[in-house]
Parts: structure tokens; sequence; C-alpha cells
């Protein structure tokens, strides 16, 4: 319910924000999600900032958005958890 | 000579984009930075994607740039060679 769904230079991306108390939870996120996209090589653009941590997905292969990436989306849900 | 100086919200801001060869790379790069900013307890914002890392300093507190944020730039271009 938290993902937004937005058109980004014409491609779908899924975006949520992610808060953390500080810098290093932001960035301890940063890496389990890099994880994640590895094991799939399947990779979001992640903004790192204090407190925050903002994963956008999206294939841009086809423009926009796959089924693989609302996987993904759920997958950083169960990270963030 | 790589850094641009751009207005972000009417903030100033030191901007640097760095190239790496995977997604892997930029994450290391993006930890390596990491660990600077809380070494000093100054804190940028970080873009990570895919082959590529994009560094902004700036200070929040004046609303734009401080000797610091320099200071932080060039560290970073350090942690990049």
């Amino acid at each position: 319910p938290d993902w937004e769904i937005l058109s980004v230079s014409g491609e779908e991306q899924l975006r949520r924000v992610f808060k953390f108390r500080n810098f290093a939870q932001a960035l301890a996120f940063t890496n389990k999600v890099g994880e994640l996209a590895e094991a799939e090589n399947h990779h979001p653009a992640i903004l790192l900032e204090y407190g925050k941590a903002t994963i956008s997905w999206w294939t841009h292969a086809i423009g926009g958005l796959h089924k693989n990436d609302f996987i993904m989306a759920a997958r950083t849900d169960s990270a963030y958890h």
C-alpha cells in the first residue's frame, strides 16, 4: 500500500520511501536491498539520505513495470520488517 | 572539476556522478562514502543506480554550502581513486 506508481521520463516506476532513525540504518537497508538485487540480477535505484532510503523498481528493457518489479517490491518490504 | 554546484529547492548543493562497471561496485563506493560521512557526522545524499553513484553534499542547517562540504567532496574523490 505504501508503494506509488509514478512516471519518470515516460517510464512507470514503483517507488517507496523507507524511514530510519539515522544514516547508518538507512545504509544497512540499502545493502540488504542490494543483496536482493544482486541475487536476482535486477537492480533498483536507491536514494540514500539521512534517515531515509527511497527505492524505485522498474524494468528499463520494457520501459516500465514487469511482474518481477512487484515481486522485488514485496521482497524489499520483507527486508524492512 | 567534476563537481557541479546546483540549486535544489533553493539550497546550493555540490553534486558529482561517479561511474562503475556494475551495481556491486557502485554499492561498495556508497559504503565507502557512508564511512566518511559517519566519521564526520556529515551526511550526503547518494543516488545509487546500476553502474553509477551520484553524490550530493550540502549543509541543510545553513541552507547551502559550507567549507566542510568542499572538504567532503575532496574526500569522496579520494575514495574513488
